[in-house]
């Protein structure tokens, strides 16, 4: 309901902004809709060497370009990057190189040393260049995070979250993803940095593979708990999995000196149907792309508004390099079956 | 847990008090089994002419009395009436006549004319007459009684109620009964006067037979939709049935000014259990003497109380009379098809 | 979510329609732009001799008209009525005549031997008219009844509906609408035979005024109970106010033979604040524009779907008058003190 | 209400036993009256050499008895140990010795090398020894637990607990008790072995001190995570500390490879309160002697039933050795930062 206003302008009085979008799959076609959508702005190019993306690039009104041709548009505003996980590194370097503005999807490399170097590179440039954790901006996980910072729950002493995909992904997908750490557990590893506040300083992890034997043959995990500690000695529990019988399974408790704050899964409907074996409640959102749809709306015209003054994104570069350090540190964690102390420029 | 200081005590500083109770069914063993829990009580007689209830009146230390042994016990301190409805009438007015504190439960009589006159004669001689209408004794009926009564929720405009059963009664209990109106309902007019803290005045009640034939063949209902107000204009909605699919389904909305309160039932367990289906919550406890376990300890608690001197009973033989009006003028209504004027002395 | 597939479309394969929106109001702009976003659909003209509509004009690509214009244009495919509701009638009369398509706003007419004889005209004249009970395409509401119109449940036995405002409307607006019943009830009437799937033939209500003064002095009610019984013997108990404190309060139960279906509120977050008191969940959605986007957003799709040849819509102009009949008994039933027993032709 | 079977017999046909318990302190209070409450169970002796039990043994009919005369008393049946915890060595080491069958309350002692030499004694002695881990005997524990081992639920694959005290104890307590870890959170190591019926092979803890700084002081943490893995690969997780500010908090989710199974606080009454800021429901019952009332009543009567033939308890001393053994465990790993590999005899 609270996009009304941005819409309702009618794009008057707001600066145009001419975006490129790279990749029109699944997320893009999210990420591309949503931009578009804000009062302002035109998808001046859509970039996908793969995806039949005529539909989409004709829905958007966009041309459908190159990369290079997209890059060397001397109009453009910035430039959203929702490629393939392999691309997004020259990209992020070219966007730096031109001084464009950058929305990019996680993560910045599945290779920790490109990432560090890109990092460097691109705040070096002193571009803009807001990372894709959407959660940040769920007005749940927002609000309960700003709740936190404005003292009203008193100190955050333990954090929890679990996270399960309703079932395993292909394994195709396994092994380009960079593995369910970097992949799906990253979110959760950003959240720790977010809600706390605060980097840590160590971690423990244990990881097997007791649901899919194929992403075990693979060398991934599908089963992950993980505990972190702040530098305060604020407490974090991570629970994740590749399969939650109820689907998507995505819930958050913050237990504070004054409150617990809870983040609930989200019903897909409010119907409960009771009967004589109890009172059957509907199963949650079915997934990332249902259950953060305002998030990813939220997310986009946060990138916009800071295009045009307002304030920096919750999550820039440095947060997607922070969440991969410690995809990295759970890594070496589990293969070890020992702690792992962080230092900032802790490297796997 | 609150009941242990009672029992704590092991009944020293009480005055030890001899009760005797008619009736040894399914209440009768709910009620002697609270009131012998008691510090300082002892049931010293039990009395059923039909039912076997040697091992009831063992486990109780109760002696097996016929009606006028018990009545002409000089040092008995109060009876409890839990024997079948036809005997009411004339156990209270042969406590009245001796003088004897009287715990009764309801009704007082299935005809409405004996229950007025025994309510007035009752009320000549004097005597305690406590009415089992054991949902004011509930915890949370009651807190949520008092929490109205003390201003705290804004004034009370719509009260709506529900109660059902988990399966229909069998025909013969339902002829015996004197009709659902009068044996189930009759709680809910009671609740309607106690949390409105006010007298009705006018009624609207339909009633048919959608369950069991047999109930209707038996010139019974088995769906009720009563309509309420008071003299302040205060709303109330009954809506019962004889069959709930989930099964004992008792749950009470007080839409307040500044607040609504709800009562929910109270589920057999704790546990969820969660699947693609959604989340299955515990169905409710099974039925009245298990759902109000803890009331029927305190109706008792308080009835031995007021017999030390404790406070007068939150419920009086003039409360049975006035919630049976209520079910008479219902069943007058369902038979007309309208609405119902309540003056305070009106009969069927 | 699911709407995506149509907006991915982008237009193609789908036959172009223009419509006609009269009205530029609150509900006009959300049905408005609920069409505008559908593939293949453009507001021709944007009907407001009242309000300042020159952004949604231009946010739209409508052509502001007067209604004389836009009824005239002989390419028009339907009219979206959503005007105030004085003005209904004499719209849906020239629809009729010109064999316009019509989706409309409720209520047909202040005036029931109006909103008579105008059903008896458009249904003479054969147009397409669908009424706005948007409820009826409610993911959730429409769930519940498919279920029950499949066997799934059991036979439904009794309905209870409750439905509260977050505040008293103004008192302007009190006396334009027609008052509580005609305006707000009206969908709980439509839902009471959209639910049981059969006709109410007999109604009893109480309506007072508890809450605003103003209200009452308006000659208006703020506070409603109905019960009312279908052939069959289906009973519906509706509970509504003009202010809930807990906001905007619409919930639905539907026990039937088999099960229990519960519409609960949609609340506006799924966070939980924990504390010593208990645990406080989110407030509902804040009223019906917010709780039922997804309705507005569904009906308006099937009006487009029925023009380029789908299913005919779930509510049309009888459905309007048969609740509106509804409407009209309930204030007879309160004026009298008695029950209206409804028959095909009934009038007030 | 299960349990009136018991009492209803009277105490007819099962085999009088005679206890005597050690300790009248609050759990001893709860188990000898849940003891003498059983059909044809006396308390022989009460034996507390501190406290005033009096008016308990008035209540019980128990004699106070030295432990010296209670041991010697040549009909007893069996004792039950709910002294203070450094005396629960010798009274096993006495019972074993006697061939007294046992109930003792956790931990068996608090130096881990005599626990193992008294759990070696007592099973070289055969007697009956029942361990405190009452948790096993609450309904929905058990529930689940039978629910897992019956296969319904699929496997079993990451286990999730949460304990949380409602307030932190008193200092002397802390010292008195073992910490944290031997006192509070053994239960939950029970409950990891129980639920997933499996040894642990390995456990990585961190604890700290977040909440009382006198409980630091002491040498004692408040605040806890362990990770644990058993031999199959499951996973179990475990959050705990001093103080939740919703009073007690104590829930379990056993996520199966079919279905999750979800153990939630009971709340101390079914009242939702509701208001403009949501809906209020109730903080859970407040303590463990409440919230576990129903597991301290069936876990006696396991514990007499099993005395007269009856099953073998779900809980022996070697589970109390077991469930130590990884609160030892714990705090190795919480003092050197690293996990710690268990085999069957790993002593700290």
């Amino acid at each position: 309901m609270g996009h009304d206003s941005d819409t309702a302008t009618g794009g008057q009085g707001v600066r145009p902004l001419r975006l490129a979008v790279f990749g029109a799959g699944r997320i893009g076609a999210v990420h591309a809709r949503n931009a578009a959508a804000l009062a302002g702005v035109s998808i001046a190019h859509l970039v996908d060497p793969v995806a039949d993306c005529a539909a989409l690039a004709a829905e958007l009104g966009a041309a459908r370009s190159p990369a290079a041709t997209a890059l060397a548009d001397p109009d453009l505003d910035g430039v959203v990057i929702c490629s393939s996980t392999d691309s997004h590194a020259d990209l992020l370097l070219a966007a730096a190189e031109r001084g464009l503005a950058v929305f990019c999807e996680k993560p910045i490399s599945l290779d920790f040393s490109t990432a560090t170097a890109v990092t460097e590179a691109v705040e070096a440039a002193g571009i803009v260049c807001m990372l894709g954790f959407q959660r940040r901006y769920d007005p749940d996980f927002r609000a309960v995070r700003e709740r936190i910072a404005a003292g009203v729950s008193g100190r955050l002493e333990q954090l929890v979250m679990q996270t399960r995909d309703p079932a395993p992904p292909p394994l195709a997908y396994v092994e380009r993803s960079g593995g369910m750490l970097r992949d799906q557990a990253i979110h959760d590893f950003d959240q720790a940095r977010y809600m706390t506040g605060e980097e840590i300083v160590s971690l423990h992890a244990v990881g097997n593979c007791q649901i899919d034997p194929g992403i075990g043959a693979a060398g991934d995990i599908d089963s992950l708990m993980v505990t972190m500690l702040t530098a305060s000695g604020r407490m974090v529990a991570m629970v994740n999995n590749r399969r939650g019988p109820l689907g998507y399974d995505q819930r958050l408790e913050a237990h504070c000196a004054g409150e617990v704050l809870f983040i609930d899964n989200r019903p897909q409907t409010d119907i409960r149907i009771a009967g004589p074996q109890g009172a059957l409640s509907a199963p949650p959102m079915d997934y990332f792309i249902a259950r953060f749809a305002r998030a990813y709306a939220a997310e986009m015209a946060a990138f916009v508004a800071h295009l045009r003054g307002g304030p920096a994104p919750l999550a820039g570069i440095r947060d997607g390099l922070e969440a991969q350090r410690l995809a990295e540190a759970a890594l070496v964690s589990i293969a070890s079956g020992q702690s792992v102390t962080l230092t900032p420029n802790w490297q796997p």
